[in-house]
């Protein structure tokens, strides 16, 4: 894949899109819980991928998780099991404190960091790094919405 | 992989393992449900793949789940995108009667029709086109047991 082009957009302070085309195939990295693995990650991750040659994945362990007050359906192993067996991800990492970023930017060769447009703007510092971008979520699907439906399928069965 | 030996265990009737070496690589397919995708589908999927050259799965659409009694948290067209996102799978085709195994086994040149031990011995007859195994299941992990732990989640938050 060496010198193809990758053309990306890009959320503007405004909310704004724009475009940007990245000239090389740079490693992207990206971090999140992945708890209950569904198709929000999955396209999400399929996207990341498809804009370099390398996708890191950085999963927040459940120590960490836990410092957030949050807690997750699936153990920290398993989620990285799942991420493993995942085609579009290259490598996975723990994500273990708020300030790793920089050093496993640093460490991995990053040319991209992305993250879903949820934390639009919030790593943006790191641009003296590498490049920074923040992807739209699918719409419909999180795991929040997944709990919510599997409580309500009990429910369901109990009325 | 062309010529590469691949070992698995038989179980026989009385619950035994066979040892059993397949000489060739051969087209596998399972099928199941695939539903809230986890450690064990992943480990049953891995260990398939690895002994043949191409593993095709049969995913339960909603209406033959439906006429089971089978009501799933994620919809047929989602398992199925998640199931082609692992990279143990090479393909993935609907399931959608009981009768289609032998019409498959034959349309895609199957050599190993494979399924969990819980359906030990059910499939034994289609044994007349292609080697029949039954792999362990990875224990303590099940799409019942993950709906069970995200509802006592809920209790837990009430309590």
């Amino acid at each position: 894949m060496a010198g193809r082009k990758a053309t990306f957009f890009h959320l503007s302070e405004r909310g704004g899109l724009i475009m940007q085309t990245l000239h090389d195939n740079p490693t992207i990295i990206t971090y999140g819980t992945f708890d209950l693995f569904h198709v929000g990650h999955i396209r999400l991750l399929r996207r990341l991928s498809a804009l370099g040659k390398r996708l890191i994945v950085g999963c927040s362990t459940d120590e960490f998780n836990e410092g957030k007050g949050k807690r997750t359906a699936i153990p920290y192993h398993h989620r990285v099991e799942i991420l493993q067996s995942c085609r579009y991800v290259s490598k996975v990492i723990p994500e273990n404190s708020w300030d790793q970023k920089r050093r496993d930017i640093v460490k991995y060769k990053v040319g991209l960091f992305a993250m879903g447009s949820d934390w639009a703007g919030k790593f943006d510092e790191l641009n003296d790094l590498c490049d920074v971008i923040y992807l739209p979520r699918t719409q419909d699907v999180s795991t929040t919405e997944l709990k919510e439906l599997i409580q309500r399928m009990r429910v369901d069965k109990v009325a």
